[in-house]
Order: C-alpha cells, then structure tokens, then sequence
C-alpha cells in the first residue's frame, strides 16, 4: 500500500482534527510532512518544525505526494492547487467555490497531469454524494438530484417554521450557535448551495453547468407569513437545490429555491444544520443520503475518506464527463410558484401565465400559480428583494 | 466500453425489470442473450427464443460474460453461481441467505477466477450500503454500522406502534399488503437480518462473521404492553442490526435485536418497509443512508448499478478482507435490556447483574436491567417465545 506524504495548506479546525488522526492511526500509513499558514506567530497544536509560511516548501518537495488544501482564500487555493498538479501531486480540497468556479480547468489539468482531484468534503460534509454519484448510480438511469446542501440556511428555515421567528431573528440565533458566518450572504442568498449544485450536476449527468446560470433565490425575503401559509397547507419551507435532465433532449434545469415540502416527505425530516440529499433514477427508488453538512467532524471525515482513497490511487473517472459538453438549460419550462409581498404597489401578478390562488391583506400578500421560467428568472423578479418567491416540488 | 451479454437465471418482476430497462436503454449496452427459467409453460413477457429451461445453455455459452442470478432456491443458485465463477464469467446475485452462509467460499473462488461478483441488491435494496463501505469508508476509522435492514419487520413495528396492533394482527396486514410472505419465518425471527448483517460485517469490518453466532431475537414475542412501555418513555421499538468493532481488541459484537430508539433519532424515521443504516466512524458523524430494502424497483435499480459497474470492470477490491481473518467475537460484555412477560412464572430477575426496574401487574410484567451477554444468548432464554426481550441502544 502506497505512503502518503501530506502536505497541509491551512490549519484551522479541520487541519488541526486530520492532524490528530494522522498522529493517533499510524496504520492509515499517511503522515502530514509540512504544514504551510499564513500567520507562524499563532501557537499551534502540532510541533513547530512541521510549519511554514512558504508554499514552496510543500510545492518543491518531491517526498510530498498529497497536497490537502483547506484555506478560505479562493485566488491563493487556484494557485496552490494547479502548481500542485504541474509537480505531479494529488490534491484534496474541499474548496466548493473554486471548485465550482474552474470545474472544467481543474479537471483538464488534472487528466493531463494524470494525478487524482479529490474533493468529497467541498459537498455535503461527510455525507459521500460525490463518491455515490461517480461510482454507484449510472447516469443514463438518473434523474435527478434534489436536497439540502446548506446547514445555515436549513438551521435557520428550522428556527422560522419552528419558533415562528423572523428571518433576522433566525439568522443572529444561528451566528450566535457558530452556524452562520458574520458576513452571511454566500449561504443566505443560496450562493453556496449554487456552487454545490454545480459540483453534484457534474458528477451526475456529466454536464458542467455555469454557476450563474443556476436560477437561484436565497431565504433572506422569507416572511413569518410565508410560513404561516406554509403551516396550514402542512408544508415546511426548505432550501432545495435541485438539478434535473430531461433524457430526451439532454436539457438540465438547476435552480436553488426556496421550496414548500410536505411534512410527510423524508427531505422534510432534514432539520437544523443537517444536509440531506435525494437521489432519483429510472426504475428506481429515491435514494437518501444524510448526515451532517459542514463544520469539523464531517469535513475531516471527508477529507479523510478521500486521503484514504489515494492510498490505492482512486481517481473520479468522471466517465460520465467525457464528452465534456457544456450542460444546456431548460430554460422555457413552467413552475408552480407562490409570491409573497407586503405591498401592493410589487404585485407581480402579470408574469403569472395562470393564477391559481390570489390573497390581499392590510398586511401581507400571496399569489399562487404558474410562471414560465424565463419570466421568474428575470433580475428585477427573481432579485428583488420585496418578494418572497417559493417553489413547489 | 465492455459490451456486457447477460444469461439471467430466473424471470420474476426483478428479472422481467431489467429486462425492459435494457430493451429500452441500448446506450447501457448491456443485453439479455439468454433466460433460464424453470417453468417453460407460463406465458411470458419477452420473445420465447430468450428463454430455456437448461441452466448449460447460459453457462456454456462463451459470449455470456456476466450471470445475473435471481433464482429463490438456494442450493441451486449456489450451484449455478459456483459453475458460472468456473467458467470465467461475472456473477451478480441478490441472495442474500446464500452469500452470508458461503461467503468466504464465494469470495475465494471469484478471486481465484479473477471475476467479478457483486451483491448490492442482496443487502437493503437500492441503498448502496456495500458499495459505500467498499468504497468511501475506511476500515480503520469505522466503529460501528447499525440499522433497519429487513423492510417486512420494520412494516409490522411501524403498524404495532402507529395503530397499537398485535404482532399477530399487524402481521396478517404485512401479508396482505404484500409486505409479508406467507411463511414470514426468515423475516420475523431476524434470519434475514442476520444475513445481511454478516454481509455487511465482512464489507465494514474485514471480518467473516458466522451468521449463527450473530446474538438474535425476531419481534414475534412483542406484545402491545411492550410498546405502551416504550410510548411512555418517548421511545419507539425496531428491529436494529448492529455490529460494532473494539479496534483495540478486534473483536465484533454482532446482534439483531428489537431496540428501543428514542423517537428523536434518526433511526426512528426510518417507517414502513423502508430500510435505513447509520455508518459511525470515528472522528466522523454518523452517515445515513435510506430508501426501500426490497421490492421490484429497488431491488431491479441495485442489480442494473451492479450490471453497469461491470463495464468498467469494478470488483470489490474487499481490501478489507485481506487478511481473512474469522471474526472474533466479544460475547463477554454487558448489555441493557427489557424483558417482558406475561406469566410470573417466566420471571428471569435471575439472570439480571442488576435490576434497575421492575413492573409487576395481573396481566404483564416487565424487568429492565443489566444483563451479561453470555447469559442473554442461552437458548432458553434468547429463544424463549414468552420473552420480549428488548434491548436499548
């Protein structure tokens, strides 16, 4: 079995955990060379010679055949991780933006350097959605991907259907429980669970999507009213990232919503920062995959998998990628949408095709019905802030 | 891309789905070449020249390279897929009785031909449970995996708690529903479970694990009072497969046993003849995975994944398995347990090392206690029919 020599970018929670585990399973056979921070002057758990400022000091060592990249930095890890692949090492990342962002150029330098890109933590945690697409479900029998890929914007959607609380509220409880970042806005505005959409939408249907073309609309307009309606049509609101491909055509549609899901349905057991994700194909079954999205544990169990998985040299063969069209949008369908707002003077009642359902109040209004999607997606509809805009499964 | 021919023993809905799906996907370029069934006289629902009732004219036949065998009598899909591995061709079977109990056998024999033998849809369906284990979860940070793994008993609790059933009344709607088979023997005292447990010893573990020494009681001693006991603890009761590892030791405890779950667990969720099993790791949360253990379309949906892996040639690396050890097992531990009864004349209060709780009454009697496992697995007691004995997680 082959020895892994890791170089480790970043030494943050997660660094720190694959550290320690490293250290405590020498039968793992893989060992952390040299560790490369940005600030030396913290003090560390770790002794101080594996720490350096230097990136070369992972780049230039021909011992070091894994580099484990886990720093926020998007520009720094582009580059980290493309000199890493031009010296012939493996890169482990769990970079979700940057992955997302250079898909196509990563995985080009990576078949031609003819080393492994893994990168299972950058989706779901710990949960294997990556490994499961690549190696169980074929994707001419897939349908579509479809779940919670975000544990803020799920911890806070729980907090309002649960405690009636309001958007602001929900969002200080979870910055205050460690689950939302100070500057929220790449998870609340369904930024990130776009990144993740395009990740999974690769791995599933062998299409690289652009992330800006995913129709997308975060939680940050969702009312108390919202979830009121929500409650009495025994509905819970969800973030739902979905991707799914018309067989015929080969058309993709991926959008990010906020979506009513009814109680009795497994993605509505997926509560707080739990992600889960379901898995359609053709004769069979959902599949569900759960577990927890983020933070230390689940990301260093990721990570670990995938170290694990270098030791007998697994690549994603990405077969299902090797026609590396570019993914078309379905972009001409129609959805069944509710759209909430407090005044009267943003009805938007005009981009409906067929109104089902209109409710005016003193305070609050809804309209349910059917849009083309060209109409949703348009920027002053599906940007504008005053309307809240749910989808229906 | 390998061309895949298939010779497919036995033509029930599973067998008559894959057949339609590669009739309908030429893409997956896999084909039917041959059927052999028993009964050439029922009308079937594919051209009668696909179809024999000598099983030589699949496995002499060279351009068949891969056995798909779903055949229920054991002893002659054992014998046909020993005959297959001989002549060098691919098996991919859903027996599960017949893995666990010749396991090693099999798995030597599949080596020593250098052939592929896969089994997913052998354990809980389409929920890639093996796969996951092969593939994503190293052995050495692995503990425990637990779970509901057979769909017939987990209908009968889920109507016992829901609907406050007899086991014998909640039985007779399983059979009528289809989710029971007439004699439900292998499903209600847990031998299928056990099965699946081994099965998923070996994958998780590395260990062959003797399917008798699995600690075993089924749910047909269950009375009403045992779930009103559970209600009033906020508890429910499943039917859990466990095994769990003691890295330091080896050893393996393996049980299937009714278990209270608290109702706030994850496992709790898991309802109807749906199938659900936790993966613990260390340093990692613990992984679910979900979906129908049983049926045509899960069951059809696992064996067309295990059929497509075969085109790239993927075998069970069982990298686990290397060192081929027996399973050891830790029967020496102590277990919390519930043991309920009707007569005061089948009290076991002697067995407890400590009796935490005791319920006297007219009609029915309960102890909850500390038991030493070497006293719980004696015949008369873990096979005494007036026994609920109930473990807690």
């Amino acid at each position: 079995m082959k020895k892994i020599n890791i170089g480790l970018f970043g030494f943050g929670v997660v660094g720190e955990g694959i550290y320690k585990v490293l250290e405590e399973k020498p039968q793992l056979n893989a060992a952390i060379k040299k560790i490369v921070i940005k600030d030396n002057s913290k003090p560390r758990n770790a002794p101080s010679e594996l720490f350096s400022t230097n990136a070369d000091d992972i780049l230039n060592d021909d011992e070091i055949n894994v580099v484990v990249e886990l720093i926020s930095d998007a520009d720094a890890a582009h580059d980290i991780i493309i000199k890493a692949f031009n010296k012939g090492k493996h890169v482990v990342s769990a970079n979700k933006k940057l992955i997302a962002d250079h898909h196509k150029e990563l995985l080009d330098l990576q078949a031609k350097n003819n080393v492994s890109f893994l990168y299972e933590a950058s989706v779901c945690g710990s949960v294997p959605i990556i490994r499961n697409l690549e190696e169980y479900f074929d994707n001419d029998l897939l349908n579509y991907v479809s779940g919670i890929v975000n544990g803020t914007t799920n911890y806070i959607l729980t907090k309002m259907a649960n405690e009636n609380e309001s958007y602001q509220d929900a969002l200080k409880a979870a910055q205050e429980s460690g689950f939302a970042e100070a500057d929220p806005t790449a998870d609340v505005e369904g930024f990130d669970a776009s990144s993740k959409l395009a990740i999974i939408t690769l791995h599933a249907f062998g299409k690289k999507i652009d992330v800006d073309q995913v129709i997308r609309k975060g939680i940050t307009s969702l009312k108390v009213e919202d979830f009121k309606y929500a409650k009495e049509k025994n509905y819970t609101i969800k973030l739902i990232a979905n991707s799914k491909i018309n067989h015929q055509t080969g058309e993709i549609t991926s959008t990010v919503l906020p979506t009513f899901v009814e109680l009795n349905k497994t993605i509505a057991l997926v509560n707080n920062e739990y992600n889960g994700v379901l898995i359609g194909s053709s004769l069979s079954d959902e599949q569900f995959l759960y577990g927890k999205g983020a933070g230390r544990f689940p990301t260093s169990s990721a990570v670990l998998s995938d170290i694990s998985a270098l030791k007998y040299d697994y690549q994603y063969s990405i077969r299902k990628y090797e026609n590396k069209e570019e993914g078309v949008f379905n972009q001409t369908g129609k959805k069944r949408i509710y759209i909430g707002f407090e005044n009267q003077a943003d009805d938007v009642s005009n981009i409906f095709d067929e109104i089902e359902e209109r409710y005016q109040s003193k305070n609050y209004n809804h309209i349910v019905g059917v849009i083309d999607i060209e109409k949703l997606k348009q920027k002053e509809i599906i940007e504008n802030p005053k309307l809240s805009i749910i989808a229906f499964e």
